[in-house]
């Protein structure tokens, strides 16, 4: 018997990207800059953000098929199939999004980024810093 | 309206970990290893990995309180009120733990990885590689 967790989105990604079959693999593979538009309760957890910020944002990437386990990845037949948690296929159990992105702009509830892979309209779940040294935590 | 999403845990962890107040905050702040318990459907999704994977593990950090948008970061009074999306926090709208591990030893359905903060029974949500350079993907 296994739990089940709800996951409420705590915003969107607005992005020029809308196909995923065009869209670049990972963020430093040529992905443009987008917005992140956050729920207006949401907002005293986005009040520390700033210019210049380094996070991890965590999407939920919901074009993505939940049934797969082992893919050819980056989808080149050549490679063996392999299992999905030694990929980054968007295809896996439970299809969260992990990217690596800098502020860009911070607009009230709307969070500039650069190099976000994301597709337009993909719920955004989190977000959080890139850790510094320990002794500067 | 916001859409809701449903995670479904692919496993647990064990560790000798129980406490959230003595925890260490990070992997790497002298956390032990600890064992990833898959369930046994997952099998394909992780019959890649091996010893010495550098890995991402994503948890939901179940003991971990979701109405909480500010904290003192590490429980510093002294330090500022600051938005949990600045934060390391546990405590988040949607409470996912990003782990940085290493693989110590694989055994069918557990894998045994190092410094991993996670308390024990914790639920696995994902398990992606650490990327490397853009053409050794």
């Amino acid at each position: 018997m296994v739990d089940t967790f709800l996951l409420r989105p705590v915003g969107r990604v607005a992005s020029p990207l809308t196909d995923a079959a065009s869209a670049p693999r990972q963020g430093d593979e040529g992905a443009p800059p987008a917005w992140l538009v956050f729920e207006p309760q949401l907002e005293p957890a986005l009040r520390d953000l700033h210019v210049g910020a380094e996070l991890l944002v965590l999407t939920w990437l919901d074009r993505a098929r939940r049934d797969v386990l082992t893919v050819h990845p980056r989808r080149d037949e050549s490679r063996p199939l392999t299992g999905v948690f030694s990929t980054r296929s968007p295809n896996r159990p439970n299809p969260i999004g992990l990217h690596r992105v800098r502020v860009l702009t911070v607009d009230g509830l709307r969070v500039e980024v650069a190099d976000l892979e994301a597709l337009d309209g993909t719920p955004v779940l989190d977000v959080k810093p890139v850790l510094g040294p320990v002794d500067e935590r």
